[in-house]
């Protein structure tokens, strides 16, 4: 899993059993491995500028030559035999996604470049079938979180809280209500920028900076009256909305105000956006389970706790489920269910126009 | 399939059974459909000029819109329920081929976007997975060729005439000797340059201007000394090298002669430097099976059989192949290979370092 900030390649070695309709996923072990320098340029510039096509021909196949580096060390420090592993699920890095207008959706990283090398299967384009029935072709998480987080009794939720926040509701298992998802706005975004800005330190370190400082009123409200927040369902968000501009707008704007009070404020923005949407798309939920790098902010979390009294924030650990290698062992599992021949997009979350087998399959 | 020249979206409708070993292939409808004229411009712009990668990822979704329109349409001319389809495989279109320096290759079309609109399994993709082992992912026709167009006794070739000409050459059935194959020269390209030059129409029907030209002795020879014919295998060629400007300068060179006389000239170069190859590349073959555009000039057909005397020309049709619909034909028979999980590249023909399936599979 490669995520658009192209920080980094994320590597999950998962072991899948099934034991008659139960699936059951174990991390071996999980890995987030640096971008060369020269593809992560190229990649850069095939974003930033127009190109001849011999570039993106060379990105797909060569991205592909780097994923398997990354799976070979990944074994070779699982000290597990690489010609043992079953199938390889590559999402592939996002240069394109646009299903409403232009109808598609492009992920690099060639399936069957990395089968052959390897002699490996492996499951890549995950989006595109979703995008061909009319969907959005996101959020595929939800049919993880719906696998691994469901109670048969009560509604939970699953959160992450990566660069966006997202949600996806999950009702009692066997109930006839829908899953829904969404993103819910700004997750570590503004908060990493601030101590980057401020601090140099790319993110707030079990969320210090906030703790120490003051909430501006002034500056929440403003911020909460974004449009997206009221935007209805379905609906996501990216950088281009909630990135390094808006940062620094906000800051520009409250420049007289102590950098650990802006952080504490927009720390106060995601807390508040999250349960915002928690409450208005479920009815008292039982349980909402945390995963993504916001985890690690214990006075966000504490503030979702504060904000929500009657429900329970708890880790994707505690349902088995490593919370930083969550969405890579997600693609794990949805190449597993792929080669199962069962579907993975939920419509209800996507807009599709049913429900597919998602991803390309490539021989070994 | 499509070729590089943009011409048309070639379809054939096949029937395969499988009785024991032997495979056969029955050719139920053939049609080739223009491309419509607004992603041909957007291929050709993409082609051209360096573009935003958004324009690379609608050419790749649209074009599997465009492709289902055919298969639909290809269905219904045949009269054939197109839910009883098995599989359809597609080349896509050629954006870049780069197999030695770049090491990659790219044809667009997506094979997730086609199998979810229609729901039929497709495969695509099918050149990757030899450039990725190392070899030239082209030229993918031979395993084709060896299967329908082998003897078991006799040394066969299969000459392919269009824009370039292309030979392989395959051994008696079991013999311990590679199959080989290459491009010869230019096919139908100066032929057809000419008469669209001179007379404005699109090839020599029949061959009757060459047959009304006498030879320019002269220019053949300087045709001749082109380093192409000389160079040793493995060898391609394409319109870079025997293209619209190399029609145009041999005109410009000899414009004092009358143009059958030209057109006479290029068809000998032809007829020459097939036969030469068919030559130095195997002793005494006994049959040559043409197909593509060229089996339609009788002029040619009749020089390569003078050439040649002691090789039987025969059309592929003597062997049951469509000789306009044999390049559609292969590509479904290699999507039938790959989904019965059996190796299509040949290693002594493309270089590659081991036989592989070629194709990504998407499930309906």
């Amino acid at each position: 899993m490669t995520g658009t900030s192209l920080d980094g390649i994320d590597t999950a070695l998962c072991r899948i059993h099934t034991i008659d309709t139960t699936i059951t996923l174990e991390l071996c072990e999980y890995m987030c491995y640096e971008y060369p320098s020269e593809i992560k340029k190229e990649i850069q510039f095939l974003l930033n500028e127009p190109s001849p096509i011999s570039i993106y021909s060379h990105i797909h196949h060569e991205l592909s030559r780097v994923y398997a580096q990354c799976v070979r060390q990944l074994c070779s420090s699982a000290k597990f035999d690489i010609q043992t592993i079953s199938a390889i699920g590559i999402h592939g890095q996002t240069l394109w996604h646009d299903p409403q207008q232009q109808r598609c959706t492009l992920q690099a990283g060639n399936g069957e470049v990395l089968a052959k090398i390897l002699s490996i299967p492996v499951v890549s384009d995950f989006r595109s079938a979703d995008v061909a029935l009319g969907g959005t072709g996101a959020p595929l998480v939800p049919i993880f979180d719906k696998e691994f987080f469901s109670s048969d009794t009560n509604t939970h939720i699953a959160l992450n809280i990566g660069g966006m926040a997202n949600i996806t509701v999950l009702p009692p298992r066997h109930s006839a209500t829908p899953v829904i998802a969404c993103d819910t706005g700004p997750g570590n975004v503004l908060i990493d920028a601030l101590c980057m800005k401020y601090y140099n330190v790319p993110f707030d370190t079990e969320g210090k900076y906030a703790h120490n400082g003051l909430l501006i009123q002034e500056l929440l409200q403003e911020l909460q009256n974004h449009p997206f927040y009221k935007t209805p369902l379905p609906k996501s968000t990216g950088r281009e909305v909630f990135g390094q501009q808006y940062a620094d707008f906000l800051c520009d704007s409250f420049s007289n105000h102590h950098p650990n009070n802006l952080i504490r404020t927009v720390t106060e923005l995601t807390a508040w956006h999250i349960t915002d949407h928690i409450q208005r798309l479920s009815d008292n939920p039982h349980t909402v389970i945390v995963a993504g790098g916001g985890k690690h902010n214990i006075f966000l979390m504490n503030r979702l706790q504060e904000l929500l009294p009657q429900t329970l924030f708890c880790s994707s650990e505690s349902f088995g489920i490593n919370a930083d290698a969550k969405e890579a062992m997600c693609f794990a599992y949805l190449s597993y269910r792929t080669l199962s021949g069962l579907p993975s997009n939920i419509p209800s979350v996507t807009g599709a126009s049913r429900e597919a087998v998602l991803g390309s399959i490539s021989l070994p």
